[in-house]
């Protein structure tokens, strides 16, 4: 991080994961892609989608926000490109609403896929009814005013996870997790091969096999101490 | 505050805001009345409906609740008139389940809107049944007694936001805010103003117009030292 | 509780509330079985059902898992009868998605009617497909490991309730209330009692009579000094 | 409340009550005056002091701030007079750090007693070395900006509490207890014939009479239905 | 649990762990006691000491208490005895000021060694000078009032703990454990066993011993998969 | 990240910021230092130390762990270097007992000048008496496991700031603020000529000199709307 170059700019140029590695995270959401990626990447459980069924994946676009200060949410506006996930992060915690319909009539224009804010969102029934998914830590009507410069694409902390621009985000009722891109390709071929795997995992376990066989766990768990009593 | 006409006491005479007002302040929904009237007014975020697409607006009457104890329910269903909604404040924090759909149906009769509640709410399947809209700060089937007396119609503090008897409360899925008696003709033509104004940004930004623009702010971003990098 | 059988122990043989009674304790919900039973047994407010409608009703099966480690799920899955409700207690506090589609696969195919965890839960979605129905505390894709050993069919402690292997669980959209072996069929008479009474109150009151005149409330009232003013 | 005199004002001449019935108050700690108003008037329980032994009492100078900005904090500062509390209160919640050394620096010179914040208190170690007492939602270094105007003097709800501009605030190990200044004088003189019936009673409770005797509680309990067993 | 002796009963006859074990396990603490009895029993770490330097261990004497109601305590006070622990449980979540010094001082003067509550207690600093050690969810000034009976002497749980009269309570600056009766000399005798290992341990890790050759951990971890790169 | 080099390894050398910048940071403390760097780089202010008077100041030494296990702690030990500062953070929330005076003991003897844990903490009382401060989210005598590998010297999230071995760490009774090592000098002259200006300053204020007036801000205020009244 150089001080310089991350308070109060807009980077315009980055590199974000190609479409077709983000549809393939996007294929298999946010668990699988947590597990292929070694148990990283999520955000806090607090997140969550502000209405049923959404869900989302593109790279991210992201943007620090100063609480009650919506401000940068216009600026980053300008940066969208079709597919783009927005990520919004704080300088503090706070919940108002950051996001209303009118500022997802202009993210939606501009060919975002979704919101991801560490803060509050508000008009979520208008929101519903376009479809434009926001996953937040909170619902609030509280306005927020437009005085103070955050920044655009530089690396944030969102809700504890890392997001750094051109990453890709993938977001469904599960959650929020983040793929970093330099690894974003070997994770989707690894939820892929997971989920290969858990389509026979399922027929067994749905006909009544046990985990405790299907993976061999009645011997670790003996030597681990476990006693059957009566 | 006089504490001889505010502890233990039932205000039976409230002067309701009118219902055209009311109605006016309902049509706008809580995002738009709270901006109309200088982004105050809101309750906590923590106040959600019970079930989706709960909406309600009216006069409040107002009670207070010792924590655990429901006896002033019964109390303020009296003072119940058409289209009022009860607020419910707490002496101290609780989540006990004070609400379920015997009260319901009590203040349904009366002509009650909806509720709103700090504390907890139960039966929330059937009282969706009913249409009866309640926002809480939690689901809660806890029971309570009744064996303490609090006040009805007196100014409370619910859920963060000071409530006087015949102040508007306007709730939907963006939560809950209250317009005080004295400025509620002139926030429902405020927000009527600014819905006005909302129709026609909405559809420039829709074609892709650019807030920086719409609102001219790329001049005081740069004034206020914002930096555009590569 | 004796340290050396419930430390790393699997009880297998336990006493079952019998399927009659708990069918009658299900069919009377949360609410009225918690107050029929003195307005005890509630767990924690903080367990919410993962999708609309998710309700069940049957005897506990206990499990305690450390946290972020669901390795005794798959222990647990072995002494699911048809009709239990798994109930997972944690040693410490902890959201992780414990549970998802492939363990409730195999709960499914055991036999289960549902899981109550002080814990996160994963998939949801695909749960709500399956119709297997989970009450947790959080929503978490976050995976978990399989090292250390719990115990299963042991007396726990879940979101501040006991529950004791064979206990009855009710849960619905109110929440989740346990009720002690040795009393469910005299809660379930007591709560079938309530509920018959209920009707006629609920009658009375959509008719317009009050809660003070049906329940005689307005002598006690004054007695305790309740003013009304004008 | 009226909007026009209340967003963007200070209020410069407000009545105080007087320093004889604050310092009566001040003598007999939070939890007399709060019992002595009627179990009314606390501030949230959240609200605690930043160094042991903080301790204030004194009329409310009000002010209403914007999160994560304290430009009103300097402007609050020309209107406090001896032995003054600052009130400050938040239009959302935020645990900024508003306050630190150098304006309690200014507060001290300008005679102030003491500081109740519902956000962020930094330089705690220099506040406690300069005896200056604040109690606060948090204790964070974050800093705040000056950008956004509030008012000073106005009503205000400071976690959970009703302040107008001159009531009374009294603070110490216990918490935070707000007297409006209409019943002060009334409050103090219930709070001394208070505190004159507790020596008595100490020294009964001392000598081992028990509260059941010395309440006359056993018959009461009785009948509520007590029961005692072997 | 029998609902017949929970609800409304006091029972007087319990039988104590004897003060020799208690004082053993007061000697050694609560992380040494904690895990001596296998990593169970500890409340949640909300609970806290309300001055520094508060510890105790005796012998629980339990009080089930309605949300701000303290009624119980006084009918509690009567069956102290010379060096128990009062352990005060809710029926729902509640902070309220349950506990302040004349409680204090009627307890005191019947031995209590201090009391543990799951609620919250005042009268901190007197607390202190009386040198009479509470461990609370909060500190409050909130009055209660007396009203509902609870029970005295029946298992409760208090901050997720299982307490029933007679187990041993150990508090000290890292929190609240309890043992069980039954095990109670067995805990004691493994916390004197675990303590005398120590010492020896100890004196290694002050010498510069690492614990990664101590417990020989470094074969196991280079097992699990552990890399050392540079 | 390259997820190769951060799932189970332990980097051994990495370039710490030197001591004599480390030392000049540590001597501003915490507010003016994350004031130098515009206003980053703290951690959540639920960061707080386990007793009064623990400051510290040093170069990162980082380490990923499980919920519930510390078996990396032992690992991270062999890595300290005098006068550096261990970080903790977890894969997950979790507020066990990570840390007591053992490891203390072993961190002491290695040099570290103290511990950041996103975690709990035990053995408070002793780690006071051993002078060997510890900054925490949690106080719980919780025990931990040693079953699953984490990472040491890993780029890590504590308490919602990102931490890469090396940056330097201050900590004081205002919480924590992390510096990036590459403007860690910058930083520390930055802190320096602020703190420079302060003493003027509150010289100024001391004299009653106003905010308002010696920061210009009359004309600012009256621009943005302030408004006098009387």
């Amino acid at each position: 991080m150089n001080l310089a170059t991350t308070l109060g700019v807009v980077k315009r140029n980055i590199t974000r994961t190609d479409s077709a590695t983000c549809a393939k995270l996007g294929k298999y959401g946010v668990a699988t892609v947590h597990e292929a990626m070694g148990r990283m990447g999520l955000m806090s459980s607090y997140m969550r989608p502000i209405f049923k069924g959404a869900k989302m994946c593109g790279p991210a676009v992201t943007v620090l926000l100063h609480p009650g200060d919506n401000w940068m949410m216009h600026v980053v506006a300008e940066q969208i490109q079709k597919g783009d996930v927005v990520v919004a992060a704080m300088t503090s915690p706070n919940t108002d609403g950051f996001f209303g319909d009118l500022l997802a009539t202009s993210f939606q224009a501009r060919g975002a896929n979704g919101l991801v804010i560490d803060g509050g969102c508000r008009d979520v029934a208008e929101l519903e009814q376009m479809g434009f998914p926001v996953f937040s830590k909170a619902i609030s009507a509280k306005g927020t005013i437009k005085a103070t410069i955050g920044s655009v694409n530089i690396p944030v902390i969102c809700a504890g996870a890392l997001v750094n621009p051109g990453d890709v985000v993938v977001a469904d009722a599960d959650g929020v997790v983040v793929v970093p891109a330099s690894v974003a390709a070997a994770v989707a071929d690894a939820a892929e091969a997971r989920e290969a795997l858990e389509g026979e995992k399922r027929a067994k376990l749905a006909a009544g096999v046990l985990g405790l066989d299907m993976y061999n766990m009645r011997e670790p768990l003996a030597k681990a101490g476990l006693k059957y009593i009566d």
